[in-house]
């Protein structure tokens, strides 16, 4: 049966994707083989670091191959088996690329009860993106009670999550997002102190305003001038966390590295790096408590789903126009 | 009696200083008031970091002002002591400013024995330097056995210890300094395994070549391209100390932020900053064990001695020519 929709790199971008990025190809849905299950995906994560992932560079995970389907995070239900860990019905987070069908050995998969929340949830706040916050908030920069915490990308999936943890830990939280709306919602819904939008201007005044005595712990999502500004406002012994710099990715410049780095010297701060992947053995410590504070009522998530796999390319953009609330899901 | 020269900040440069930047003067000796000495002094540290000092701009300590005796370390002979803690003939290491004779309340100075020791040591070695090199090294990184250690200013006052204190601890240490001369030094007296000559070119090739598991840690004292070179090698969990940009310090353009930075992240890397006097309270831990490693020939050290306060316009820019060996001292 000819009719497992699926995305694959066709070239290599310079700057933002297009649609020339990719090629939609339709394929049989595979069978699986001893060893392996079968899985109906029912939502692709989009996410920025995706852009990454199509450059031809070294990184921490090999590039997607030209003519490969695009890797992405998958949620999905095992629809046959022949695996003797998973079953038919059995809910599956994994990594199985944009398309409609996958089979798996189970390498970069793992089964989870859905405790009866939207599947889409454990793409955000109860998936990589929440691991990511958990770890790199609370790993890398060990927040403390009465700590100023700055959080660029704050209405997106990583960031907002990151800020409420930090309101859990008993720190004051400014958030940094593009607009009215989604300043109001990092706020109101999700109980930032305070949130500077970017996009009317003065990045600089609002961290003067709401960091009086500067900035303990930054949470950079996004790096270029707006990492600069908090490096500037940096306190002794602050700590940096990088977690991405989505202001860079689709640059076809060279990276713009952070011109104020001597404050960290003359701060005794740092600035430390991570990727989600390196505390994968700890992801399910990350996951019960994340929902332990959901179940709470502490932390509270919101997704934006988009149906189409055909869609994929302009969805996919999303991420980098801003036009999206919260965690960006693709429905095939 | 006017026999006290001095030299004076005259006004704030940019780029590199020259003549014009320094006013001469010559004041009467000073006499001191109940509760303070006077010092002559006999040799003034000259450090990169100084140029900064005269910038007017927020850092870790406040600007000279305009017309103000120029600051430097200082190492010094009690002459006359009105404080009960300092009597005539104690050896006074402290921050006493570019002339020959201070007064001073004891802060920011201490008194130590010579050991027999060239008194010059103490602003180098067994002073600022050294135990910048030390703190920046052991607490800022935690060097372990078999790590590679990468060094640049390899040749100076504090890459020169950092270097033997990576030796001492049981890493693998590549020097980078500028010179075939200097280069031969750091590897035949200070005893790093290499040492890449970045005025003969290929820094990158010499890092590959030497480094070629990556670079555990890197202890910068130069910024720039250096810096992103090594930050491109950093292996996983690896530590930059940022100790200073001397490459940056005399720019007129915005200082170059490393565009690597973003190594950091794909490498679960830190970098880290600090300022030597963060650790104030601990200078006599530090003194206590450069001097040991010292007496037991683990610790060698350089210092290249300028008679005459009158040449010091140029004997500073000596720092940032490299036209120097190891620790460079005024002799006023």
């Amino acid at each position: 049966m000819s009719n497992n929709k699926q995305v694959r790199l066709a070239k290599r971008p310079m700057g933002m994707t297009d649609a020339s990025t990719w090629e939609f190809t339709t394929k049989d849905i595979p069978t699986p083989a001893e060893g392996q299950f079968l899985c109906k995906i029912e939502y692709i994560s989009l996410d920025p670091a995706m852009r990454g992932w199509v450059n031809d560079a070294k990184s921490y995970i090999p590039p997607v191959e030209i003519g490969a389907v695009m890797r992405a995070g998958t949620a999905g239900t095992v629809i046959e088996s022949k695996h003797p860990d998973y079953k038919e019905g059995d809910f599956v987070v994994g990594s199985l690329g944009v398309q409609e069908y996958a089979v798996s050995d189970g390498s970069f998969c793992y089964k989870s009860d859905t405790f009866g929340l939207p599947k889409e949830k454990f793409l955000g706040v109860l998936g990589m993106p929440g691991f990511t916050a958990y770890f790199g908030l609370i790993d890398v920069t060990n927040p403390q009670p009465g700590e100023t915490l700055v959080v660029s990308g704050a209405a997106g999936a990583v960031g907002s999550v990151v800020g409420q943890i930090g309101k859990i830990k008993g720190c004051k939280v400014i958030g940094i997002a593009g607009g009215p709306e989604k300043c109001k919602m990092v706020v109101e819904d999700y109980g930032f102190d305070a949130c500077i939008d970017y996009k009317a201007g003065d990045v600089k005044a609002g961290l003067k305003e709401h960091c009086p005595k500067g900035i303990d712990i930054y949470f950079d999502n996004v790096g270029g001038e707006i990492l600069d500004l908090c490096l500037a406002r940096i306190r002794f012994h602050g700590r940096v966390s990088i977690c991405g710099a989505i202001s860079q990715y689709n640059s076809t410049e060279p990276i713009k590295g952070p011109s104020n780095y001597l404050s960290l010297l003359v701060n005794g701060a740092k600035m430390e790096g991570f990727v989600v992947l390196h505390f994968r053995e700890r992801y399910m410590e990350a996951a019960k408590q994340l929902g332990e504070w959901m179940m709470a009522g502490q932390l509270k998530s919101k997704e934006t789903v988009i149906e189409g796999i055909e869609t994929f390319p302009d969805t996919f953009n999303r991420l980098f126009s801003g036009d999206k609330t919260g965690k960006l899901v693709l429905k095939p």
